[in-house]
């Protein structure tokens, strides 16, 4: 069993819960991946700048400063959390989409949206061959949210999608257990209550859930990679508070 | 024989010459290494956040905030050559020192100079292992100029003393030619006149050059780290123009 995590939102920006969360990573058994984003750190840098981000549904359109931008703040977090899991005797590797090309992409067409220099990834673009050296060495991989597009440009890419895609990959060859962390326990079936986390979800569950408005939206990206992931044979999907990715007692399962 | 260049200045800046030297590296025949600074870039993003880079000596007093900021430019420039290389089908991956532990450091003392967050690296400190997996693979190591203390922090470290301490340390097993790349032609008799280039110089004439104030004080810390490789048994070592590092036409070469 590989298992995959998936850290994103404030707790990267957070010395203190980023600890909290990574001494809970370095305690999960077996074969292990992190996978992070950074758009809240990139942000920031971007606002430090002076300049505007631009987002459009919740997307972040990447031009050329951007991807400076968003190119140093999740190359610059990946580092860090690299450096943090030594001291924790977790040997690992930073690696983004161009480190001996374990993720390509594809630059998104202009139409009908330009979002610049942001990639789409498939399945067939993760170089698991890579992935796999490293874990049989007991090497955790921490990847960063950029791909490349093999003509010499970085790209911008969505960590929940990356998650996805690289448990959809390696689920060829090892079953894989995929959990998307974050600060809240998991999908509540009621929102104002912290304590209704939902215990199971399918996919006809959640496409009704969908049509009653139930789901936040920002939910939305990340729970279709989550059952796309599911639909394309990753064993495992949890949504998790960080303090329970090696433990599972509170969490949301998704089925197919 | 591995061949280790060390990159630095406004070089790493400008597009078409970091295209240039890659395109010379690249046709450098075997094992190589390259190793790249990031002063100029760091000193940028420090003075567009309104942050007067702080320097004793030549040297950056690496403070928190500097840390952070370093640690993004280097981390964000060395993805940026990674991409490029593998644009040119050169298989490569990017290292920090906390990456697999490649690269250790000791914080260096707070007296006489607190220079915050920077690292000393001795020969020791280079987890050769891990270098030479990836050059059996066919894989160039891209290296940036940051180490970290084991505690979960990274370093500042000069990047011509790292190359300087990976060319020692793999001396061990393999013969190493270390290259110090820039925009000069090399070390020059005449400092008006760019075609006087020293085609040799020893320790001995290093010594008396420096004592007739003949060498650029900025040269001095390079040039200590150049001629430290040779006492410890690095087998050649030049000064050239990043055109010339695949021929070595026009060049210094160092001796003992």
């Amino acid at each position: 069993m590989i298992t995959i995590v998936k850290l994103g939102g404030a707790v990267l920006e957070d010395n203190k819960k980023l600890n909290e969360f990574l001494n809970n990573f370095i305690q999960i058994k077996g074969k292990k991946i992190l996978i992070h984003g950074g758009g809240r750190t990139s942000s920031d840098l971007m606002m430090k700048l002076g300049i505007e981000p631009k987002m459009v549904d919740g997307r972040r359109i990447t031009d050329s400063v951007a991807l400076e931008i968003v190119t140093m703040a999740y190359s610059g977090l990946n580092k860090k959390i690299v450096a943090k899991l030594q001291s924790l005797n977790c040997n690992s590797i930073g690696l983004c989409g161009a480190d001996e090309n374990v993720l390509s992409a594809i630059k998104r067409p202009s139409e009908p949206i330009d979002f610049g220099w942001v990639g789409d990834v498939s399945k067939n673009n993760v170089h698991t061959d890579v992935l796999h050296g490293y874990l049989k060495h007991d090497i955790v991989p921490v990847i960063a949210p950029l791909t490349h597009d093999g003509k010499g440009n970085l790209l911008n890419t969505n960590a929940d999608t990356i998650a996805s895609i690289v448990a959809q990959s390696l689920s060829r060859i090892d079953p894989v257990r995929l959990i998307y962390a974050f600060e809240k326990k998991g999908l509540l079936s009621d929102i104002n209550d912290e304590n209704s986390v939902i215990k199971e979800m399918n996919s006809s569950e959640y496409k009704i859930a969908i049509n009653q408005s139930f789901i936040h939206t920002g939910m939305i990206p990340k729970l279709n990679n989550a059952f796309a992931a599911l639909k394309q044979g990753v064993k495992e999907v949890y949504i998790c508070h960080i303090k329970e990715i090696n433990t599972l007692h509170i969490a949301t399962r998704l089925v197919n």
